[in-house]
């Protein structure tokens, strides 16, 4: 019940993230001809996929964790709703990124940005993965495909933001990939045996 | 449990984007009488109604599709991912199309930028339908009524909308339309033998 | 199902709808002292009442509507889909009534849009309740307490507004305060029995 | 049924206004140099978490309080709604508390105003837990932890916060905290014997 009702609230949290992604798309510039101004805003059409495939990957992720975990208790409940703070501001790092690429100023802190929140959801999914595993709540042996990867590449590319913002985006961007397309790799290969 | 986790992400993504189109309806302009703005705003409640309309036909539509499959793995989470991805757009291009149309400028632009999302999410049905299909999904021989009207006509009026704007926003109501009334004719139909 | 998910969808709208009527309180006027700005939106958190409790009122009759309703098929999806269309554009009804009565400008023309939104709703779930009757899909003789007060209440008051906006704006409240009240004082009477 | 329902609006109320507290981080100040605009926004970060742990420990009460009440009828839907109506207004006062810490200006106002939508949610519950108690809904002899508190530190806050906004702010956080730590700590206690 409590786990049901856990899941309904982060759906939700999750669901409404994504979907306020799509303010990150500046109002198109009303200077410039609208097919020109919707062209400029290319780096904000990027940020959004980058975005919303990182929410969706962390939500994928999620639901493949919660349902590993046998029930949930209060600590689990705040752990969890530590990692649902960190996702609700990505919209809000994403537009600050999305500004920063269009106007051409500041790319490396709006990078560094991103990546801050990026390394704080990342910690928060390695808190309940560690309290699960201390407390012995996981029904199975469980680990998630790939895990340390995203807590080893946000932190790295946060660092690497201060000085070159697009080999920082490209781990971002890299990041998300790996884990939707991954998965998909080792489904394929454990269908072909 | 996925496929009804999915279901869940799925309907507050539909939901949240329907609810926020009504941002794309602008301000009423403070330096006209307010019954003349909200009157000089008609476009923005076509465009606001043919959305609408959209979405709900696509979240019915999802709904049958996702009825009929038997269970969920990981590509289908991710191709459903790609789904909400356009979805989540149409409130932006609700919102460009229906400034376009109240200034009088740009309305080519506005209607191509429209078509390319709707266009955009008709190919991401296709992808969950062909996958479906190819994986054997479907637990019954799985067909929407009148599916490749969209696959069709959406990319057609995005191409029509580069010279008369016009005649491919008729084109989009139209889609809606039909995936609203065309259903209904048939339950008639089946009811009245 | 197709009942549980036409539930799920329409909650997830009502909710949103909500929730997002906190953006028709503006941000406070910068140039006054904050007490004072805050005092001076007095209106608005009234209308924020008023509309808060009318979407919620229209929540509680469409959950005592649905289940009493055996069975969704594809047109009551759709008559669904309106009513959720005229619940989503209160936020904006809403927010240009505060502005109005802010403002002190134009609060005619305001409470004829509130007016004609809550009328057109108010339509809807006729729509509804009719359908489902005609179609025998009640699975007991249902009646919405009142139910035709709002039928008869907001378009009187749309024409009402037209020349005292008071008066318009009463009648609203008290029709929210009736749907709200009126099946307390019925349940306190069943109970004493 | 009728609970079930309630419970899946009142998750949608509150994962989106967890959701929407986002906004009330202001765009960065385009004039400064975006990595000091950022700096210059911690306030507005603290506002933030304190805002979304309340909203996190006032769901996660609710679910306990929900979960112990047998049935819900007419008058509890609107005590919830009430309940509901002053959560969603917390995003708006946290905007209105960021914006007056990172200018400078009319804290107390601020923190005043903060302070009466929190003794208004507190009021809310207070009701729900009243009329769940006089009309004999709840199943087992049921209080939440540490209930009594909100009840009067909200209130003391809000008169504190006429004269030093900081020591109520101070509260506020500390409530959240409380909330959130204290069920921790005995759900640990009562482990350990």
């Amino acid at each position: 019940m409590t786990k049901a009702r856990a899941e309904a609230f982060s759906d939700g949290v999750f669901a409404v993230a994504a979907t306020l992604l799509v303010f990150s798309i500046p109002t198109p510039d009303p200077k410039l001809h609208l097919g020109s101004a919707l062209l400029a805003e290319l780096p904000s059409y990027a940020t959004y996929v980058i975005s919303f495939v990182t929410i969706l990957v962390i939500w994928v992720n999620h639901h493949a964790t919660i349902d590993a975990i046998r029930t949930f208790d209060r600590s689990l409940l705040f752990l969890n709703g530590l990692l649902l703070m960190t996702v609700a501001v990505i919209p809000f790092t994403t537009s600050v990124l999305a500004r920063a690429l269009q106007s051409g100023n500041d790319q490396e802190a709006a990078a560094v940005a991103y990546g801050v929140t990026a390394t704080a959801m990342s910690l928060a999914f390695t808190f309940i993965n560690t309290y699960a595993k201390v407390r012995r709540l996981f029904t199975t042996p469980f680990s998630l495909v790939g895990f340390s990867l995203g807590q080893l590449s946000y932190p790295v590319a946060t660092v690497i933001a201060h000085f070159n913002y697009q080999v920082a985006l490209a781990i971002y961007a890299a990041t998300a990939a790996f884990y939707a397309v991954f998965p998909l790799v080792r489904e394929a290969q454990l269908r072909r045996r």
